[in-house]
């Protein structure tokens, strides 16, 4: 089954907020609880750069990716609280610019916390990177686990949030209207 | 002595970032130690609306205000841990946005803590925001004090800006090339 099948398919950028390694993935519905990959990468930037420079980058990268793929939604995860409050800044500032770009592309923003994100791909809340990108894979049938894990965990993001809310809403509309899925 | 005496009149946009409110001042060195205010206000956006929008009203605003005031440089509050986690996340988006726009706009970025805007305005890092708006008040010649007090604030990150590095440097080089001042 391809998702042309669908009238339109539902397109998800997901985003893995970061300064020095930003994952990017975008996956597209092709049926109710089927997804594929259309792409992942991770956008990097030196550690060592100005914070200016860094932001820069990562704006024009992803409005480039956004431009190219199109999608319905950018799912950003939702920043809280980590160890290392320098971390955490880049992190946030990352997750801003992600939103932005999606704005300026006229492109809804869905965030997702890291628990929803783990709940919804392998059931448990708790579980850790490498239960995550073991499901990724599968979830997706590629051949090998995205790396670095960046990229595996904004797959995550973007699968999580076609299996919930107003994705899954619009898919069971879209089937409900009887066109084929 | 009027700002249009030096050669190239240094003009700082100070920012105090904030997602509710975020105060902006520009402030343009008139001579050594003189400092003029040219511009200030708060660009505020609803605690309640989306973060996408708040990010995009912010990137708008700050990115006419560059393009009608040109400063020299655009100075950002370093971000720090505050005790309010959700708080400090907005802040780190919001400068974020100013450094982007500045980067955006080909203007240089530079980023001073709050300890070191206070010790230039007032001799003591550890002054209080009421003393910071007093000398901003004095320094400036203003009649009143800027208000709210995030304006007095990013107004003090202009001062501080051009009382310090490289700012400092270039006048001193303008009056030593024997420009009058």
């Amino acid at each position: 089954m391809k998702a042309a099948n669908l009238g339109s398919p539902l397109r998800v950028l997901g985003v893995d907020p970061g300064l020095t390694r930003c994952g990017v993935g975008v996956v597209e519905a092709s049926g109710p609880r089927r997804v594929s990959a259309v792409h992942f990468d991770v956008v990097r930037t030196p550690a060592d750069a100005e914070l200016a420079d860094r932001l820069s980058h990562l704006y024009d990268e992803l409005t480039t990716l956004v431009a190219r793929h199109r999608p319905d939604v950018v799912a950003v995860e939702r920043v809280f609280s980590q160890h290392n409050v320098r971390t955490v800044m880049g992190t946030a500032q990352a997750a801003g610019i992600a939103v932005l770009v999606a704005k300026q592309a006229g492109i809804d923003v869905a965030m997702h916390t890291p628990t929803e994100v783990k709940a919804s791909i392998t059931g448990s809340g708790s579980a850790d990177k490498d239960q995550v990108g073991t499901m990724v894979t599968r979830l997706l049938g590629l051949s090998e686990r995205p790396k670095p894990a960046d990229c595996a965990d904004a797959l995550a993001l973007a699968i999580c949030h076609l299996w919930r809310g107003t994705a899954q809403r619009r898919l069971a509309q879209a089937l409900a209207a009887g066109r084929p899925a």
